[in-house]
Order: structure tokens, then C-alpha cells, then sequence
């Protein structure tokens, strides 16, 4: 099997930033499958770039090497790091973009070495890329890099409290659809209170009539609001950081 | 050769859930190509992705898998399809996107069973998906669910209407460049009416003044309304459903 | 190694043409390695494109076709050409956007044959993309059409011009960050002025405070004007063609 080298930044497609990396590690790493997760993570977003990397880190295959890079602090002191964790490799700015890998036990960091030729501005080119294609080739971790343990950048997701029996959290994302998902974990019964009204936690879309709105237990567990046949996000007027409140009923 | 699987959605790509759909077939089928044909369908547009779909899926050499998901009725009873027609696989849910090739004769499906581990938003994941791998690696197409004839849906381009001597057509498509598809196949001479005026039916853009309407028979067959240099749903004001009336002159 | 085969075009992926091309890729040069780097480039922009194919083409390894259309005179009298540069290949209109190889010594061209059953509208499935894939497939050049030399489209950025001891450039671009990219080169030190106030020239943009306006020699060695941790064309009003002074210092 061919090692796979992903791809998730904020670059677009349109300026050649995604081709020059791609022309590096097809220079690098030329038996590699160069997979495309996304370019469209809006600029500087890393919160919702590490809420995506949370979703598709695990699913490929063991020895797959991501690259994450959303990277506002470029060019400065920020370190560069490759991760292992759970068999598969990251690569990419320690801004917490990664997080959802170094978090794990047992998972493993190392700071790339920033070379003087490197571009001060495009590290995805000049340092991201060739560890990607080193790793892809087979080189080991520690090869790469010094290792690093504390401080990385850890994020996660915002905690939800209780409050008066209630779990209060928020809205951490919205998606293309419009659906707006939140940091409550395992809410499949009762009822959730947002922009000012009761929604109903129900199984799926079509347990509502069309136009009107439903709270779902998600795709990765994490309760969503959506409505049928429409957006949560513009009917309700949701936005990240709007607060959610599930009563258990 | 590698086993070639497409993919056609309307989830965008910052939201993860092709990374997710790309990890599972990656996993289920590690040999094979896996090839973006487009994730910028507009939420929920079936109709865009049936003519999409349309164009491609017998372009690809026999043995292709095609996914091609937009599915607002995820969740809902509508059937999860696998077909075979002409030598090519489809992968999708019943609701018209597959029409191209199932209303081909000799093509045939069957209904994919929904494990209840699926979640009942995404079935792109956790049922589409390991369907197409499953092709890809070369199950047979009985092996994946239960035959299925009819009531599938079936979506077809608007019929012509003869009128006056005249053939009267609609647009069904914009696009990316503002030219208007309509319905009107095999057109090649004469002049069209289209949004109050009437418009030469020419054999390529330079047939006409920078600025001029003018109506082609376009890449597939399918008249076409465009302005040289511009736009002719900004320069014309015609969007979908709009009438165009044939006049072969 | 797989032969590989890139992809640069205005076509969006909605509309299903870059489909279609990739349908005949794969059908006639089943090897190769089809590679999306991009297809948002702004319709028509042919400058944008002869940008980004500069950024990108000569860093694939040797033997890669480069795809690059953007073609908005296509069914005219412009030429389509296939040709070879530094050991890489490109397919696409006679227009410019392939100036970045053409213009190197000994770079050779030839015109391809538009077949007769070509549709007018889309040389790019019909005639480019054949084109590719031959290539692709390891035929010579010159077994693909017949040597052109002059005239062809030559498309150079602006030249900049000295003044009073000034350089006087301008910007050629803004990118997806709103950077915005200038024809100066070289540019290490000193201060530019640009929408009517002096911008220092630094190594980074952290080398000044946030929301601060910064010059900076970018990734291929032209001056940047970028805003910590903002848009520079969004703050300062720069748009493409507007002037940029550079002064020494």
C-alpha cells in the first residue's frame, strides 16, 4: 500500500500556495497518494480546523501523515512540530491545530528544525511538506526533529457545566448545511433550550415537520441543531458561541 | 489498473465529512483511486447533481464506482441505492441523483441495508461509503443488498413542448461562467427568444461582438445561452426555469 | 513512477467539466496520476493563472504535464498548445498563461490539432486533456502537432521603472489572506509606500505589532504587503494595479 500524505489548510487553491507543496512532496515523496481533505477552512480559523482534523485523524489507515496547517503565527516563534500518536503521523503548527492527536496517551511530539533558507511566510512549503515526505518515506519520528513535551498548545473543546439539573454549553461550529454543532457529549432524550426557544431532541431530520427545528445526536456523538429542510444557522440565528442549554427531561 | 471510486457531494470540505468518507474508503479499499469530482454542489440541489452526473459517469473507463451524494432525505425511509449500469457502479440515495443511469436499460439495483450502528445523518459514512469500497474491491452488486425494481425516482430533464411551429424549452442549469443550459437538445440553427429578445443560435462565442448574446449547442448537446466575454444570467437576467423558445428559422 | 498529470483551471467543479476531463484522463492514460491543483481561479483571469503556474510548474519533478486552462477565447482562432520546458510538460491556450515555461531557453511548442468532432465550447475535454494524457503516455512532442515559434503569446508582469532614485512597481495580486503580492523583486530592506502611507519592509510579520501594515520579500522573492494578523487589502484599500513605491533606504 501506498503511504498517504492529507492535506487541510486555510490557503485556498487559487494563489499556487497548495500546488507548491504539492510539487514538493511529489519531488519528496513520489510514491505517495497526496489526498486533498480541504483547502477551505476559513483564514486563521484553527479552532474549526482542529474540530475538522478531531473528525478524520483516526479514520485513515495506520501510518497515514497529516498535514494540518492553519498557521497565523507564522514566522514566528511558534515551534514546528510532527506528531505520532495511535500509529498515524501530524505535522504541523503547535497552535493546537493538532491537539486532538496530542492529547492522547502516548502520543509523541518533536520540533522541526527551521532552516535558514526557509520562507518566512510559507513554512507549509519550506518545512511542513518535506517532514510530511519524510515520514511518508519512511524516516523514523525522532529522526525529524528534538523531542518536545511541555507547553504545547493544548485546546479543546469548551466544557459544558451544570446548572440548576441543566447542562449549559454552546454552539462550537456551524456547518455547511447550517446546522449548528455543539460541545454536548451523549444528549439522545429531552430537550435543549437555544435562541430564546425549546427544540426538541429527537432521531433524526424527519422526525419533524419540514421548516421546523430539531436537536440531533451527530455524526461524532456531539449534539447538533439543525432544521429540516433548512439552517439552523439562519432561521434560529445561531453562531459559534451561542449558549445551548439541555435539560434532560 | 486501481479501481477508480468518484466522489460528487454537496458537503463542502471544511466541515470534515468528506475526510471522514475519504478515511473510510481508504480503509475498506486501500488499492484504489480515489478521485473529488466536485463538493461545491449547492446544499440540497439534486437537480444540479443529476445534470452533473449526467455528464460524467460514462466518461470514466468501465469499472468506476461513482458516489454521488446529495441527499436532503438522509434519515428519512428513502432507499439507499447501489447500481450497475453500462458497466459502471453508482452509489447514492433514491432520489433522482442516479437517473442518468438507472433509466438506462440494463440497468439494475439494488437497496443497501442500513446497519443500525449507521448514524442517521450521515450515511455517506457509514453506508454509501463502504458500499462503494466494497465494489471496488470487487463484490458483485447482488452480494450488497436486495434487488430493487421499481417505484425508484426518476428524474428527468422538463419535456420540450412543440407550440406554434416554435419548440419551447426552459433553463435548468447556470454555470460557473453565467451561461445558461437549457433543455433544448440538438438546436443548431435558427434563433432562440430568451428573456425578451431573440438571440442567433451561432457555432461558438466569436461568432458574435464582445458584449452579444448568442446561443450554442453546447459540449453536450444541450443549446446553451452565453454572452462573449460576459455573463448571460448577469447580462440577460435568466435563471433556472426561465423560457427559451426554438425558432429554426 | 506514475506519470503525473495537474490541473489548473477557471471551471469550478459544480458544472461537472472538470469531470468530464478527468473522465477522458483516466480513460486514456489509465497510470496516471490526476492531481486538482486548482480549479477557483476566477473566470477569464488569465493573469491570475500565469501567476500561479509560475509558482508551481518547475517544482513537480521532471516528466509532469501541466494542465493550465483558463481560456476565455477558446472556439476563436488562438492556438491550443502543447510544450515542453525544463523537462516538464504544458497543455493550454495560446493566450499567456503558460508564458512562466514558454519564455525560458529552450522551451519548444507545438499547436495541437482541434479535431473536427471537437465541441467549439470546450477544447479542454476534447482537445486539451487528449493532449495530457498522450503526453502522459509517453508520446514525443513533436507527434503531437507541428513546431510553432513566433508569434506566440508572451504575458510578462508590468516592469517596474526607476524614478528619482524610487522604484516604482505595482500590485499584481491579492491573495486569499489579502496579501498583496507586487512586482518588485528583491526588495529587502527600506520602506514602500503604498496607499498613500510608508510601510516599513521586515523579515515577518511578527516583526511588527498586530493590525500593523508590514513589507515583506514573500515565498518566491516578490514584495508582499500584508497586515498583522488582518487583511492589507481589506485595510488599506490595495487593489490589483495600484502603485507601490519602493525606496532603498
Amino acid at each position: 500500500m501506498r503511504p498517504i500524505i492529507t492535506l487541510l489548510t486555510d490557503f485556498g487553491t487559487a494563489d499556487g500556495y497548495v500546488a507548491e507543496m504539492k510539487g514538493v512532496l511529489f519531488s519528496l515523496a513520489p510514491d505517495s497518494e497526496i489526498v486533498d481533505l480541504s483547502h477551505d477552512i476559513p483564514a486563521h480559523d484553527v479552532e474549526l480546523a482542529r474540530l475538522t482534523v478531531a473528525r478524520y485523524w483516526r479514520r485513515f489507515p495506520s501510518g497515514a501523515v497529516h498535514l494540518a496547517l492553519v498557521d497565523p503565527g507564522v514566522g514566528t516563534a511558534r515551534a514546528c512540530l510532527a506528531v505520532e500518536s495511535e500509529g498515524r503521523y501530524l505535522v504541523g503548527p503547535d497552535n493546537g491545530v493538532l491537539s486532538p492527536a496530542l492529547l492522547l496517551p502516548g502520543a509523541r511530539a518533536v520540533a522541526l528544525p527551521v532552516p535558514p533558507t526557509a520562507a518566512r511566510t510559507f513554512h507549509g512549503r519550506d518545512v511542513f511538506a518535506p517532514a510530511a515526505a519524510a515520514l511518508a518515506m519512511g524516516q523514523v519520528l525522532d529522526s525529524l526533529g528534538v523531542a518536545v513535551d511541555a507547553p504545547l498548545v493544548r485546546r479543546t473543546k469548551e466544557a459544558v457545566r451544570r446548572e440548576d439539573g441543566a447542562v449549559v454549553g454552546e454552539v462550537i461550529a456551524i456547518d455547511r448545511f447550517g446546522n449548528a454543532i455543539t460541545n454536548l457529549l451523549g444528549a439522545r432524550s429531552g430537550v435543549v433550550a437555544a435562541a430564546g426557544r425549546p427544540i426538541p431532541i429527537r432521531g433524526t431530520y424527519a422526525d419533524v415537520a419540514p421548516g421546523a427545528p430539531v436537536a440531533i445526536s451527530g455524526s461524532t456523538g456531539l449534539l447538533e441543531i439543525a432544521v429540516r429542510e433548512g439552517s439552523a444557522a439562519a432561521s434560529l440565528g445561531l453562531v459559534r458561541g451561542a449558549a445551548v442549554v439541555w435539560y434532560r427531561g
